[in-house]
């Protein structure tokens, strides 16, 4: 389908179910697809890091994407993550999204390499030169170790180099300066401003952004479809009891054992253990080297999912 | 050839001189190489930070490491790189780097993904199971944003997991605690402990390191050639005056101005235009997103190598 | 007066006037104090990091409070920040606050030295325990280098250590836990939960919280007092039209030319700065050893005034 | 006595010996003092990290070097820290460290502000400009979470505003700048470049330092004395020995569980517990809010100090 401008509303990063020898496990992924699209979900971001990309291989990224926009066929817009240190490795991953028929990629900084504002905006200018689809700037300091300055942003949304921005960084402030800046900019219409965040959808759709991409949407599709439309109809009270309902479930994330593994590992395993518990997808496997939950922390995420009504 | 038992001595990570159009540059590579093997380099380490593997694409590293393996035809030992973020990923280099001929390959702990000692542990026992080359642990926190601890690299080196440690943490009580630790410890026999510091080779053979891998090394290779043997003479006076005269030309690194590029644009662009300027490669260029050094920053870099007796 | 149970509305961080020589200008402190009042805010907060209080010498810090506590004699309420490294010396502090009237003191975590969450737990237990004023946690990240744990903060609130937080951590999502965790406590009645935030005011109070402590308020006090009133009359459009306004005017902080100056010289400059331009204060000194704003940088603060008519 | 010119040696940050309920053990302070004068060490810097100077009132601060200097009477010099966030708070405590008697005062960049090189040039300056003895600058970025830049502290030198260094940074590489840069310029005669190292001391002195300030030197002075001597002597084998000797004994700052206290507590309670266990203080106390060692952890202290032949 063609990229809507802007793009609005709830889209998922989609977990990859594997299975337990670490291949990408495609029927399951076609299951929770179709459940994430029935729920009302207005896009897909597949291969972000709750999709694992950091942890899958290129032949596995590619299987993902193909099989993801092969199933939606244009329902509504798939975004690919094309996550890498530098510029000429993030073009083959665009290269490669692009050829499996992603609507979008999205991608971060540099990493792994010690870089600067004015290098950052080069690269982001040179991949979106070479696109053929848009490019959503993917603002991730936990992984990638530098922030996304808002001006910048605001500057390649100007220059039509972004499309939109996926704001991982946990600083509202900085991304009301994007919202803000963007309503100011006449030549930024149809730059998308969509918030990472799990825990503040009520709080960035009512400082004005366009959607969310939360993570924890995978495990509960229709608590956040519901949460934006509460928001869009302007009903914040009921929205904020829906937020904070959904932020009880995201405590998840912490069942897993910090003296024993990552925040990664506790995190991703906890959504494939809600997900496997829902029926959702058939194995709770994560990426290598990430480290399994115990059966008595995957019963944790159990009680999460029953006090959450989903169980 | 096989891999020394223990590797020891100066071992450059080979800069990647790229053509204009930021191809690799076969021919110079090749003049490159034949420079330092007969500067009395005692091996080579293709694809590291200095080799800007995170900038090339897995096409350009698999001409890297076949172009150097091809030439020097087991002369000495070929190291080489295998950056990635996780496990699965690192095997495909793994896979990519064998099969170009590399005798050993040197992993980083995961990066990008937020992650764990035990996490980092699983990471390099899956690879060094499935590697059939040694494998050789990268610790550079300033890439990777994670240390690796002492205690972990002497338990891998004991389980027969690391061949080796390439320190570029810059924290040599640390690398002192890897080096007297492997010295105790009988099951680590073989185990190669060398240093990624340009500017501290005297104090780390003193402490009893194995070997050092300097980049700068690529612009003087005599020099450190001699650093070394000055240091396996016992002649401690003598290294250091060598030492300090590289630590003045290792200055060329900040030519570069901190307001209009990063670290790695102005080190790596300083050594290559050292290269270009001594006539041991043809282009200074740098991948991308890095930014140029400009004439005047160029011209610094030449007054570096005169004052060093290079130029 | 009494410490309110909880503290709510707008409490700003009240700038310290200095003369040219470094002195505390007592008489610009009053009239800046008279002034917040009449603007309606609900509660003072002397000695905070708006405050200067990192720079003032413990005579001086003495001089404010006494001058403010005497001067507002029980009108409303006076928060005093007791900010040092570690237990004992805080202890010092929250003596000289309360002798000098503070009706409630402010304490961060253990700075300086490496710390841990018991040890914060231990620091704040024990300063409860030795005062005889309510104690507020302030969790200023980019000052103390760690982060209060919002499951700590709740632990300390349930105990009865704690009567308030003031949140400069800029991690909305982790201020909306504790908010909704005291919520969620009976045991937390009166516990006051405050964002240090100058441009999430209208967030902060859709999610729940009690009141804001914003620098920029000893600017524009009317515009934070009204932004209060709108959020509590459930005006949220109103509210964010003025929080807009107020975002714009922040951008003040900025003026100072960061290869000249750091983040505090170029900020509380420009606090200062607008106070003098609007003839609030008589001088804009800052305490050594930051950096005064230059006259083109104060003038641009002037026209930050004029496009919020201000001035 | 007056400060020499330049300060070498042996130099132990005294720890400082407190009573049960948290004062300072005068007699015990003294006695510690005699032991170290006996083993031969070159001076003493009294209120450093290792003597918990963040975590002393300021009425203990002037306590403990008013004994100090009282006690050795001129027989060696005495450095006093002056640890507080910024110039006028530092200025204080330099007043009163002068007025007790100390020969030079030991003093970090700004903490807890955002800070810029240009305020910590301007820091250092006015403390200089104020101060009437020597002032020494205390590169401690664990603490102050700043490093002084090599280049700043050799302009600072040059211009007489600094004596000396003391470096905690555990860069070595950036400390062999300031060592090198020292000698090269005929202004920076006197000089003193002091690592605070307790792993390196040998590798710096190869390098060129003048001295070094050990925490580790409380418990065991006798062996940096000695490592001292062997460094000057050019006997850098018997130096290796001598200072991995003291590397193992050094293992006992990781005594205290990581789960259940912060690095201060565990490093600066196991070196008062091997001080008490050593007969060298009456109780092992560590100030608040540092969580004491556990018996079994003491026990650990033991272990070391009978494995180093000190018990």
């Amino acid at each position: 389908m063609t990229f809507p401008t802007p793009l609005t509303g709830v889209v998922p990063p989609v977990c990859t179910p594997l299975t337990p020898d670490r291949e990408v496990d495609v029927p399951s992924l076609i299951r929770l697809v179709d459940q994430l699209v029935e729920a009302g979900v207005h896009g897909l971001f597949v291969l972000g890091s709750t999709s694992e990309a950091a942890y899958l291989t290129d032949r596995q990224r590619r299987l993902v994407t193909e099989t993801v926009t092969g199933h939606v066929a244009g329902q509504l817009p798939v975004l690919a993550g094309a996550i890498d240190m530098t510029t000429a490795r993030v073009l083959d991953h665009v290269a490669d999204a692009t050829a499996a028929g992603a609507d979008a990629v999205v991608v971060t900084a540099p990493f792994y390499t010690r870089t600067h504002p004015s290098e950052i905006a080069r690269h982001f200018r040179l991949i979106a030169a070479r696109s053929t689809v848009p490019v959503v700037a993917y603002d991730i300091p936990v992984a990638v170790h530098t922030k996304l300055p808002a001006e910048l942003v605001l500057e390649l949304a100007s220059d039509g180099a972004l499309a939109g921005l996926k704001d991982s960084s946990g600083d509202l402030a900085a991304f009301r300066e994007v919202v803000t800046g963007a309503q100011h900019r006449p030549d930024t219409t149809g730059f998308a401003v969509l918030t990472g965040s799990e825990l503040l959808v009520d709080a960035a759709l009512a400082l004005g952004a366009d959607g969310a991409v939360p993570g924890l949407a995978n495990v509960d599709p229709h608590g956040y479809v519901r949460l934006y439309r509460l928001c869009r109809a302007g009903d914040w009270a009921g929205a904020r009891a829906e937020q904070e309902r959904l932020c009880t479930l995201f405590g998840m994330v912490r069942v897993g054992d910090p003296a024993r593994m990552g925040g990664s590992s506790s995190a991703l395993g906890a959504f494939k253990a809600a997900l496997q518990l829902r029926g959702m997808i058939d194995c709770p496997a994560t990426a290598e080297p990430q480290v399994p939950l115990s059966a008595e922390e995957t019963e944790r995420v159990g009680k999460f999912l029953a006090a959450a009504g989903l169980l």
